[in-house]
């Protein structure tokens, strides 16, 4: 992510890195403009970086697994691919030996096993109850649109209509009408809502369901761009504007507290310009997060609709003076996309690196015994350590496996981003303590001697432990971020105003690749000065090459 | 559901109940024999029963949605056809009053609210630690499924190629393989199984997951019966048939626990004859529940599919002994269905009526005042009730809303079938106590006053009051059962035998609809005789029509 202070513009094209197209859910514009697009591709395919290699999943398996597919050990091997070296042939490296997901036989769609999915439904279990604690009702609705509904609401359609996958066959018939399988709910959504809603008293409604949605995008790349994925969709609609800005705002906020604390990921939260915004929204709000190659990662996304939906679907309700109105209305999603952000921003050529607080395993124990005698001592030991984190609500995990030596083990859970590893050995159960390993402070700077295995003191020792690489890792991609930014790129923020053109991004973005991420809500002190024109300019922008 | 003993064929018909298709797994079996199954349909058609109505969306729209489709107002006359006039209306309007569920656009298709949902989470929350403590992990595969994968297994084909969804399009072209929205993911868990086994080390292999699944079905019903539904499907592969065999009875006694623990509703768990099992499977056990209408539902299923799948798709292992081998394949599922089928079993002529383990509401909290200087100190009193609840862990409600009168609350909230309805009056703050009403025990005889507002006596009470409702709901449910069973039909267990035609089972279903529910585990004991023949039988068999 690059954010630029008084640059011309020929010179910004070495700052930036390889773009791919924008996000995952992909503002109409970007298909009204499909040769800018191309382009962009083309100049990274040219450029000599290696994240400009093409990410269509047939072209770039990961490594491991083009070499495992037929022996009959898997994971044996884990050559991982230096990070530095090829950041995306690392990223596929570590999803394949990390076991956290597999491509599905069909081009672009991806497995998510079980070690992938667990980092999800951590994702899923704090939202869940910050959705409800913000007054919102989970549900569902089916997944198949009637295609008039898309073509319903004018840019919705225009943004969509591209990458749609249609069922034309049902119980063995052609269908009289095609279905949409979703690829976001807003419009069945506001044709139920026009069914429920009628007066003053049934607003706000306030709903969220956690779903499948299906987009057929060409360039593919697992977590952050699959034919289908999962997700989470609200959609709220209020009686004034104001509230439905005010609740836009809100969501925005709960994903930004999750980015920080949960995933310890430094977004910058901020508004899209209008090229970038969601296709049927008035305005949208985005947490952008920097990846470990310095592009940019659009995690989560919450959109005002204004009254785009509400007109085309004729969802009204009676206000308190008797008058029919038409509801404002928010959508706002994050979609297992966010994986993909964690293994991009903590990773390192050791594999995955999880912020504790997502992590499926926080703790792992690998029991060391040479002689035989030494075993039952050991393996005594370290089940009871187990035990005694497990009943402190620490996710711990015993690899008591006798196939593997502990030097294997060490290095699978290291890829495997465990946040700590608890050694126990012959001379550890002799003097009644463990060894404690960090996943993040790599060698002997990270491993502690001598933890007493003395319940009160070990639990305490372990959770203030998760709690410092917790912070430390949010700490380490803070500072990653703020030393690859460039403060400050004066840009107007009348580019938005649709009485102006759009000239300016768009060649920026032809020239460079970059994109603006976001007009950032936090806006830096000073006078501003547009980077084109030298006129005054009201916010400052941030430009970045995306994912 | 009716049991049989001793009766000649042509009298059964007057035994049962109008007949709809099998199931919503619906055995591959079904649609070999579309003349019968629509010999059936057209039997229940011209019977006088009024639950054999047609279930089409289309034509049974319940009542109450049809009446307020043009009205501002809904849920303001709460008008539910009584159970006993008409099982069907009554379930349709109980649907839509009680807010649990909407049609969806497409035809068969139900949009689920969150009251609705709300219970489907409930059933998730308790079965997820299940299937995690009994070894599972969760994931995610794909929807989209190659064509070619449905067909590699003969009978599965057989069994679900009449009822798929088909993709043809997807971003505009025509794509050269189409892709089925999954029925169910046998095909694609075992392409993936290949992939990841190797060896018996491999093994067991334990995998769940939570999706929506899709099944072209020609006569809809909410919740028992939907184009797409949700579900949660297991599938695992071991190294021995023993191991398969014990792995899929013990989740059908997972599904058992759950059913009579958590729903109250008194299953009958046994083995399906062959006519029955699972398109694909070896052999399938199932739980079956009797409605209110005495008409049978699956409510869950377990399969035991043998090597048929790893066979289809060469899903083999090295054994100890160096040996490649076949795995030995289970899956299981229980759905959305489960949720009609509470409603069915408990509901009554004033609407829903739910166990307290599942209830999303467990207690409501009824605020009375006539004096406007009554309201803050009764309002005041029910904050404080309802705040010990919460902090006791019951899921409580305060309804405080100035719009409807008391009358109205208890008629609404006894529709959605709130367990324990607290009232609190004046003269109940003045005494520092409520009053306290059962949704299961009507009128006067389930209402206590003068319960003290302390808390721990409040909290004692109103859990002892749940407890004692969630058993009084099972032991109703099971005495409704065995009262409408007859002991017992005896039937031969070799019909299941490949070297005897199917033909007796086939007949009955012809002649009355009714089919072979299951083999019950538990067996009458004493001497059995086949019905058909005269021969000693091995085994009884449960008949019923069912959903």
């Amino acid at each position: 992510m690059v954010v630029v202070s008084s640059l011309r513009l020929p010179s910004l094209t070495s700052l930036f890195f390889a773009s791919s197209r924008s996000t995952h859910r992909a503002p109409a514009t970007l298909f009204r403009r499909q040769q800018p697009y191309l382009a962009a591709a083309r100049f990274s395919a040219q450029s000599a970086a290696s994240s400009s290699l093409p990410e269509t999943t047939e072209e770039l398996a990961p490594a491991n697994q083009k070499k495992s597919s037929n022996s009959n050990k898997v994971n044996q091997d884990r050559v991982i691919t230096p990070r530095s070296q090829d950041f995306n042939a690392w990223y596929l490296d570590v999803i394949a030996n990390a076991e956290l997901a597999d491509y599905g036989p069909v081009r672009g769609t991806m497995v998510i096993r079980p070690y992938g999915y667990a980092i999800w439904e951590a994702i899923q279990d704090y939202l869940n109850v910050k959705f409800k604690e913000t007054g919102h009702s989970n549900m569902y609705f089916p997944q198949f649109i009637p295609y008039s509904f898309i073509e319903k609401e004018a840019s919705h359609v225009e943004g969509f209509s591209p990458e749609l996958a249609v069922v034309t066959i049902g119980g063995g018939k052609e269908l009289e009408e095609k279905l949409v399988v979703r690829p976001t709910s807003e419009t069945i959504v506001n044709h139920m809502f026009t069914q429920w809603i009628h007066s003053y008293r049934d607003l706000p409604l306030l709903i969220n369901q956690w779903a499948n949605v299906t987009r057929w995008e060409m360039r593919t790349k697992p977590f952050v761009r699959t034919l289908e994925f999962l997700w989470q969709e609200g959609h709220t609609a209020h009686a004034t504007p104001e509230e439905a800005e005010e609740e836009a705002l809100k969501m925005i906020d709960v994903y930004t507290k999750f980015a920080y604390e949960e995933a310890a990921i430094p977004v910058v939260v901020g508004r899209k310009s209008r090229e970038e915004t969601f296709a049927g929204a008035v305005r949208t709000y985005t947490i952008e997060a920097m990846m470990g190659d310095r592009k940019a990662l659009q995690a989560g996304t919450s959109h005002n609709l204004g009254q785009n939906f509400s007109r085309a679907f004729e969802t009204q309700f009676t206000d308190e003076n008797g008058q029919r109105q038409h509801v404002w209305q928010t959508s706002w999603a994050v979609s297992t996309r966010f994986v993909g952000g964690i293994i991009m921003t903590h990773g390192d050529d050791a594999g995955l690196m999880l912020p504790p607080k997502l992590a499926p395993v926080q703790v792992v124990i690998v029991p060391i015994w040479k002689k035989d005698d030494e075993k039952a001592g050991v393996l005594n030991a370290a089940s009871s350590v187990k035990e005694i984190l497990h009943s402190a609500g620490v996710k711990v995990k015993l690899d008591d496996s006798d196939m593997r030596t502990p030097g294997w083990k060490f290095n699978f859970w290291e890829m495997k981003g465990v946040p700590i590893r608890i050694e126990i050995g012959p001379r550890d159960v002799a003097s009644g303590s463990v060894v404690i390993s960090r996943r993040d402070v790599p060698g002997k700077q990270g491993k502690v001697f001598g933890i007493s295995m003395e319940p009160t003191t070990l639990v305490g020792y372990v959770k203030d432990k998760l709690d410092e690489i917790q912070a430390s890792l949010l700490a380490k991609a803070t500072s990653f971020r703020d030393s690859h930014s460039r403060f400050q790129f004066p840009f107007p923020s009348n580019w938005l105003l649709p009485r102006r053109s759009d000239k300016y991004e768009a060649r920026v973005k032809e020239e460079t690749g970059a994109t603006i991420r976001c007009f950032p809500f936090e806006q830096p002190a000073g006078t501003k000065t547009c980077l084109m024109t030298g006129q005054p300019a009201d916010e400052v922008a941030i430009f970045a090459k995306s994912y």
